[in-house]
């Protein structure tokens, strides 16, 4: 159900061609780029030190979240506004337990699993308690995987430059003609060059991506939340808009207004 | 209606002039640092990063972002601090209801809105919560954008390395003379001077350019929500200006001051 | 009883089998990297530094964080819930003081000690104020022992680059044939290589790898307390289950709901 | 009024002195030190990012800034204490009241208005929110002003980089005797020198300076609040002794107390 | 009355074996690493930027700092639990009055302090204001000391590149024969050398040492008011002890149940 995000896959591609590009301007071809050993050194060594620093079910979640930083998340917050100042019109008119229908047809399993426990009269502090309680852990969930590929990300270049010492002190220690030596370094710069190349194209990249998807999710499980407790609270539709429309971006507000002056003639003030 | 920030073109041109007056002072002219393939390697590589980095929807803000940074905001603290002492005046005068007329012609949405939500009546906690729901969105959006251009910052050098790496890995794989060796080493040199310039003349500084915005912004929101609360604890002109003039910096004190005691020849006493 | 942490075992062999193989790739030999002073001036010189740093009480943890570090923690969250569950059930029917001989059993001792002061009827406040203060002091031994091992991997690489200073200093004061300076400076940067070695392989992974098993250690403690908490409060089986559910992983969630949907038929929402 | 803080100009005095020393110690003379284009590009292009950075009423205030690093502040702890125990006996012998003339002879404005509150009868409250309002904004005020230095403080030497690289670039781009690429090359550095040394000499230091001043600042105007607060709750002499003693470093503590014992016989037992 | 802390004198003069030990294994002897200038600019120069950074009377703690340092905190947790359980039983038996001759003969000054307030019947709000200012306050202090140390060891490599970067520049204007050149770099790269020794074996592990003290102090602080709050609370002598417990650390716990289980038979569950 979820629509891809296509910056990601456009980002790697595009990052891989420019660099591609770079390598193919000389007259020395891509071979000189290509050693084995050294990619092994780099990536090898450096997920090597990933093993260390996580444990196995840490490390499971990796595929999953390269899946995340490729889909785009289901986020549509001002329908969400459209469904709170619902409920409150209808909680208003025909009481909370009109609502039940409606909720267990919520397809969004947090929205539903809140309202739901609000309806069947659970206490709100406890509903809250719960609620945060979950929002605490999804946000736990990216930061940890965010941190892997970031943590990998300073582990990479680091063995990259292990690598390149390793390639220095093999070339001094055996040295003959200017050209040997001017090989042995064009080597030794490789690991440097896989070191960073991976760091900067993909480990921080996608490591920062699942940041910014884990803040978007939980910007709006806060919405949700900030919503059901307006309607424990009993707040009129207004009070719920004005309170949920803070959590659009000023462009997804101007949107929003728009809408509402020409469905309803509102006139909206906020900027 | 917003004035241009000059200092920000001002800086760019400045920067930009002692950098090329260095670039010119030897005999070797301009020529020797341009070439496209670096600048596509830096710029284009370190973009791509961002992309992979960043949803669509951010990224589209960067536009408008870039204009902030342009301009300068329309921030008029001392007008606050009357507009809120006449407030204060008029309600212990007249009641709360006088000021309807007064309200609606404020052109500042985010004050307007919360003085009719006081006027309407709606309770101070519901109020508060709400502008502090806008306020934390405001600095937010500042926020993330200023991450944008400075994560952008931390690329650039990054694949100006990069380039630099490439460059050399080809210079040592393919030696002739010694001249060859400097005009290749030249060239691989370029990538890094880019990332260098590109970070710390532009990314960099607007990136903390628009910080600086979000921070001025928050403060003169959060000096209106103070004024907003003072008006709803009913504190007199008095306590309502000792506690706004606190968010005036010691030069707008003193100012202040000065103007108080020609107008009205009170003695200011705050340093 | 604690299982063994096989990851961490796995990754010192295959980071140090990966930079092995990258060291016997030339036919320089392994020999050249072997330098006995080099290897003191930069494990010796870091490590005297931590001396320094650490008073003798905390440098003795080291082995035993050493061990930590090798072993997997005991946690089974979904077990948990279950002995939770039942708790409250057996409350309900039997009251708080039936659960006496069921408590005295259980081997975790935080857990038994939070309950056995709730059936003791030591006051909520107190119990919490305990609980609290123990996890707090948990996850301070943690992160102190995870600190230890961080800034040692912070001098070891400074003290790398000491020993290369050295090495250049002496090679550049006597210097002979260029054969002379290329072993010269070829054994300047091993000390280098080991410092990055050391840190990169050893250190920082291990440190983190602390760090990892604290926050799961504390997270696993702050389930129990909140269960504690739970029972205290008279919650039923299901507010208690929504709770504990939050301290899942999304993985452990599904499992955790598969079987309940297999054992009683119940329709779990949360995704 | 304000004594000079003499430390400063040694500093700066003693530190140049100290890196002149350097430059003469061999035979080369300090001219070759002396480069105008290096130094525009370093302190120009470094200058240039801060006027992009900061907004131009921040920046009008770096004169003023320099001003507070070379003057020390007017801070006497142990009078405070002497005038809140005089304050405090003064109220239970008089009232409140008698203290009008007492209090409208304090020098510092920050003590003077918030005993003027308290004598006025304003809600303590309020007073409390004015003042941690007016300390607030102190704290914002030194902090920013240490920010701008430390800023500058790291774009200093990333022009100095980018000086360096323009030379390199430049030299080797036309390489005659290989006496023209080590002057070529001793220009180049000159940026990174200028840059490094601008930015440790006195960009850092004098971020901190102020950083430190305001801390200062900010801790003697709690100590006041503190002791205001003390008042209206109406705390004897010696509780508020015993509060404001703690704003006392060991060493101020130690003469307070020998002062103490002196005066008035008191068995001071704090160490 | 404070005992040595023997660890910082050993780790001190082991660092300088080792490092001493690298620079005398090659042939070159210790001389060539003697050079005044090069050592007045990396440690005169970073000194200077210290003296601008800090005012006169936090440097004049330095000299004290470099004692705490070099000696072991009086900290006896266990004594600690044993004296509270004592007191406990003592106020149940004959009343809080029964304590004076026992408190006034405590020797540590915060311990007595904190008893004494209590005995008195100082308002607990009141007491709890004034201790936890009081380890602020010691907090405060270490902190600060610690970061002397620590901004030092930030301005000494800075100082030792600048020093490198004059090196280089004399070096590189006035070139001669090949090893006339050796002999200059080795010269610049000494006070880089400097920079790094000086940072690592001293300024940086003595400021991380100070900060583990401050620690180690705040704690036992913190326990004692933990005990005092207790106290106040009119706990029995089993909460107290469950409460001071988890101020101890796992090895002191397992011992301290030895003891118990030994003295008095006790079946301590805690691991």
């Amino acid at each position: 159900m979820k629509k891809q995000d296509i910056l990601t896959p456009i980002g790697l591609l595009f990052g891989t061609a420019v660099v591609l590009f770079g390598m193919m301007v000389g007259d020395t071809g891509l071979m000189i780029f290509f050693d084995p050993a050294s990619i092994g050194i780099t990536i090898g060594g450096s997920f090597a030190a990933v093993l260390i620093t996580y444990p196995a079910d840490e490390l499971k979640k990796m595929i999953g979240l390269l899946k995340i930083s490729m889909t785009s998340s289901n986020i549509y917050k001002t329908d969400l506004i459209d469904q709170f100042k619902e409920i409150s019109r209808r909680i208003r008119k025909d009481g909370a337990l009109s609502l039940e229908d409606y909720v267990s047809e919520i397809e969004d399993d947090f929205l539903r699993k809140g309202l739901e426990l609000t309806i069947d009269g659970i206490e709100p502090d406890s509903i809250k308690q719960i609620l945060e309680l979950e929002i605490e852990a999804i946000e736990n969930e990216y930061n940890k995987g965010s941190k892997i590929f970031k943590i990998w990300g300073t582990y990479a270049p680091a063995f990259g430059m292990i690598g390149t010492l390793i390639g220095l002190i093999q070339m001094l220690a055996d040295m003959g003609s200017p050209e040997t030596i001017a090989s042995g370094m064009s080597k030794a710069l490789i690991t440097t060059f896989y070191g960073a190349l991976f760091a900067n194209i993909i480990l921080n990249p996608i490591g920062f991506n699942i940041q910014n998807k884990g803040q978007k999710e939980v910007e709006y499980r806060d919405m949700m939340l900030c919503g059901i407790e307006s309607i424990q609270e009993g707040d009129s539709a207004r009070v719920i808009e004005e309170k949920l429309i803070n959590f659009l971006t000023v462009e997804e507000k101007r949107s929003y207004y728009k809408r509402m002056i020409e469905e309803e003639g509102v006139d909206g003030g906020v900027a």
